[in-house]
């Protein structure tokens, strides 16, 4: 997130630093702006097809099965898991932006979870945000594997987890 | 890992620029040094400690929560977690120096789930790379949790991933 400039902006687009500065402000702005930008494709590519699956597990894996893929896609990765060891230690707004689009997607997934008990795929028993944690620690690991050591199976490794980690839940 | 220069690191230890420069050469060799004394750092305070454990899962289970300590810390963090989303795409001799210890890591992972199966804690059969991913999760997402999130309770979250996780393995 912090390679992004009004000025590197502003050449990539072909328009003079004060009209990006005009349009979007500050450089804080700019940022919080990519970050809204990209957390509404985030939510198009991932949710909005995945919702199409029937209520429950089925639908669980599909966004699972859809966020893995966009992670380890050569050249993409996912910015709000790139920032988060940027701006950990970095307090502010860009921060707080961050954290609540990270925090506003940890819902969705407690949702999808939440439903797959209803629909009785899952125990009504399981503590659903230490799955959360766990699912999202299979993307983190997805995505390290496959963008920093070139894995060729990591996908294939996420995926496996996940069974493995939803056979464990269900018994 | 960015944030190091040889006109930071100058300002911090008071001495000039030529005189950090003559020490350590580029910004490169400074960052690689970095990065090498931080391994020195995280193999003396993760795994010399761990290794007075029994071999096998006492051993495993001591090098991963000695491992999830130090990255929960506030104001620590690690920085081959920082650096993988930094210079996951970025070529060149950090990218490799990071790639070098990140593998060195997984190796020292692999190699006491190994000595659990030897052990007889853990089965024969199981895939042990997709052990390592799996863990490595656990950690990444803790990282991020107790890092970004500030949660309270990612420590603990953690450290019921693996007692799940072993357990899933084991039966």
């Amino acid at each position: 997130l912090d390679g992004i400039t009004i000025g590197g902006l502003a050449d990539k687009i072909g328009m003079s630093k004060s009209g990006v500065f005009a349009h979007f402000g500050s450089r804080d702005d700019l940022q919080k702006a990519t970050l809204r930008a990209y957390s509404a494709y985030f939510a198009d590519v991932v949710l909005r097809t995945a919702i199409a699956e029937p209520r429950g597990l089925p639908r669980l894996v599909a966004i699972f099965n859809r966020w893995a893929e966009l992670v380890s896609t050569e050249g993409k990765g996912c910015i709000l898991i790139s920032s988060a060891s940027e701006f950990d230690d970095r307090p502010g707004a860009i921060r707080d932006e961050l954290i609540y689009w990270v925090t506003a997607w940890q819902k969705e997934l407690y949702t999808a979870i939440m439903q797959s008990i209803q629909c009785h795929h899952l125990p009504e028993t399981i503590d659903i945000e230490q799955l959360v944690f766990e699912l999202y620690g299979l993307i983190l690991i997805l995505h390290h594997d496959a963008r920093l050591l070139r894995s060729a199976n990591s996908l294939s490794r996420a995926k496996a987890g996940l069974k493995r980690l939803l056979a464990s839940y269900a018994s």
